[in-house]
């Protein structure tokens, strides 16, 4: 078999979605290496995404609203912001990471904090300085740019950093899907004119939805209100579940959606759609991002100054746009999920494959399947862009571990079974179609054939 | 020419270095779109490196030991932990995101509380509960791990992440040599025995050499005394560095060393090296690594019990291992750098290669030595692992754009001049041997095969 030709890779790759650096490994994966614990929820009241996510060895949770993202949950989020950081570099988007801690008087400056304090960590340094883990950080950019003393060719500046951000909620739920401690990608964008920060705005919302399509996940885009952040006017995105916390109203007609506070601060709550006036139908969603047009709502109290090209200085326009990257994830594993069974975008399982030997003592193991197992495993993990685990807990039945597989939502499972026997050996190769399971027999060849058609397309 | 076969990617390439995704781009990166500021360093007492990244655009610092990464570092820093990702992978690390807030009793359960206090960060929250910012988690994997239940099948178990961290420094100082907030790598290893913690420890101090000499840093594993941490023994990593706030004191014999706190704790400050008794030569130096044999000092008052093979509960033996993420980057340039350009480790340069094409309006650019460059860029970026930079601000001299480049430390500059418009044109290419810098002239193919093999090699 050719196989190093025949799956040589693309020179044009770069376009795909390289597997980050940290899940790249010269051999596959083994199940009994990666941690899976057995702890179950505490909370009867735990909603579906989060008893899925302790159950499977996803996060765990030792203290309210904080958690701890295990290795498997880790793979998934490495992913995710991979996804994240292609979309943000193809509109040229610059990553950088700035503090969490900030002086509290920023806050005071921005007025911020008369409005949130509460939901605002704060602590005292050694020297009895007050200071802030930002939540958000418009105000430690436009401290940090009114002196850098940008200059007109430099706009458009998009700047955005995933890291974590600090919220102390009053009712921290769901797991990931509201902590006190949460990885958020956020971006800032400065313009020199409100026209062209429109642009920008359309930009970077056309980016969001690139991002949502990749993962194909229906996201809807729903005017609303800035309200605190501030600014004039603003989106956000929404994905509709019976977990989630918001309520938003989507027009039947027109599609258009609107947020909850949106209507009750723009329509006399009148349900219905500012844009063509028919009836709106009223959702709960999870909100997973969200976009503000902030013109000079912080530029303008932090002197937020560029030079103009007729070298005048003028007042940067500024955007700031949000994706929960962790309430993502959870947010993927509340719609896609049935009660046992985890669902993923394919993009972000946390292993794209499983492959799974006999049981230890099988007539199949001892025939020598294991090895052929072994070795698909090799060539899956070294010809292809796939990411593999063999789960090799072998005291365990194939039954067992494919129920274990399905839950985890591993995209492609392969059992190497009895039909590994006959003269051409065959596996038995599950996969997802959408929400549905397929599964047909397939030789060693095909499924190389097959995974590198799956990895392309999804 | 066909470069497309010629270039194809070797299918054993998993074993290089990605780029990280965030690093990869369909078209090469333009320097009129990389924020380059004017910033100048504020103190005059500034290290090296301070100075040296202030004036490059690579971090920007608002309020004490509080640093602002910006675009080419966060680029360099993306690199340096896609290394570290890999070699923790080599050896079976898992890869986890703890919460940086725990509950305060946790350091009085392990007893740091009352040995640090004045160096952690504190404060409540709206319940009035106690807070800290973890500097290291070894109490938060021990009170975590108690409760799960790990049977000894599991074991060893390496658990690390990336993350930033936080100590109220007294005095914070050098940039990102000493933050009050930086990106640490942190790895605790669990195992069933003593002799296993060994071996663990023995994997990751190898492993730790190995993420060095891939830098080709020339690390100095100190023996150390293990201090506050606690535990049985331990060593430090260092770089000989006039900047280093740590003293080492080296054997010129047999090559051991010893740390100052060792000194002072084991010998009678005798200056004699404890291995074999010749003279110690004091060194001062970047502490940027450490790795701790804990034994049982965490995982008893934390109850962190594992179940044997033979139904027994026996306590995990411990280990806990740190690399200064933000730290070792500035450390790279205090110590590879000039006092006006700086010196990478070529792998994580902000850019590979900077590209220059000829200034606007001269006859280069008429005569089309312009398109030719940006063809060169688009080409070493699809067909190569590089990553490429073209220097367009072609309002300055080419000289000007040179000295930038080299000011910045990219090891490979592509003047695109004079002799470009030769019947075959070529390429001025300047590249890092060493610290020394050696220009030849190449053609357009010649360049792909030297980048390529600079890529390869590097």
């Amino acid at each position: 078999m050719k196989l190093k030709s025949f799956f040589k890779w693309s020179c044009s790759q770069k376009r795909f979605l390289h597997l980050p650096t940290a899940l790249t490994s010269s051999e596959p994966h083994r199940m009994t290496r990666v941690l899976l614990l057995t702890e179950k929820p505490h909370d009867a009241t735990a909603s579906k995404s989060l008893t899925l996510m302790i159950n499977n060895s996803l996060i765990s949770t030792i203290t309210s609203g904080l958690h701890y993202v295990l290795p498997l949950a880790t793979r998934s989020l490495a992913k995710l912001t991979a996804i994240i950081d292609q979309e943000m570099e193809t509109i040229g988007c610059q990553k950088v990471i700035l503090p969490t801690l900030g002086h509290l008087d920023l806050l005071q400056v921005s007025g911020k904090w008369s409005e949130h304090k509460e939901d605002i960590f704060t602590l005292n340094d050694r020297h009895k300085q007050a200071l802030f883990m930002a939540p958000t950080h418009e105000e430690m950019f436009c401290s940090w740019l009114s002196r850098e003393k940008l200059v007109e060719k430099q706009l458009p500046l998009y700047l955005y950093q995933v890291t974590s951000k600090f919220r102390d909620e009053a009712r921290p739920r769901g797991g990931l899907l509201r902590g006190r401690e949460f990885v958020m990608k956020d971006l800032y964008s400065f313009d020199a004119t409100e026209s062209d920060a429109h642009k920008s705005y359309d930009l970077v919302c056309q980016s969001y939805q690139n991002i949502f399509d990749r993962l194909k996940l229906n996201v809807i885009k729903t005017k609303a209100d800035p309200g605190t952040i501030g600014g004039k006017h603003s989106h956000e995105y929404h994905l509709i579940s019976d977990a989630g916390e918001d309520t938003i109203y989507i027009c039947s007609q027109c599609n258009h959606s609107f947020s909850e506070e949106y209507m009750e601060k723009n329509a006399a709550r009148s349900n219905h759609c500012a844009n063509c006036k028919c009836d709106l139908q009223a959702k709960q969603s999870l909100e997973v991002g969200h976009a503000f047009y902030l013109s000079t709502r912080y530029t303008e109290p932090f002197k937020c100054f560029y030079r103009s090209r007729l070298n005048t200085y003028c007042l940067l326009e500024m955007g700031s746009y949000g994706l929960g990257v962790t309430r993502i994830l959870a947010s993927c594993v509340e719609i896609l999920s049935t009660n046992r069974v985890i669902g993923w975008p394919a993009l972000i399982a946390p292993y794209q494959i499983c492959i799974i030997p006999p049981k230890t003592g099988s007539k199949e193991d001892n025939l020598g399947v294991t090895h052929l197992a072994e070795d698909l495993a090799r060539h899956l993990n070294k010809y292809t862009k796939a990411d593999v685990v063999i789960d090799d807990r072998t005291e365990l039945t194939i039954g067992h571990r494919v129920v274990d597989a399905k839950c985890l939502g591993i995209p492609i499972i392969i059992i190497a079974g009895r039909k590994c026997l006959e003269s051409i050996p065959l596996f038995e190769f599950s996969y997802l179609n959408g929400s549905e399971r397929n599964m047909k027999d397939l030789s060693f060849l095909d499924i190389m054939k097959e995974v590198e058609s799956f990895v392309t397309n999804c």
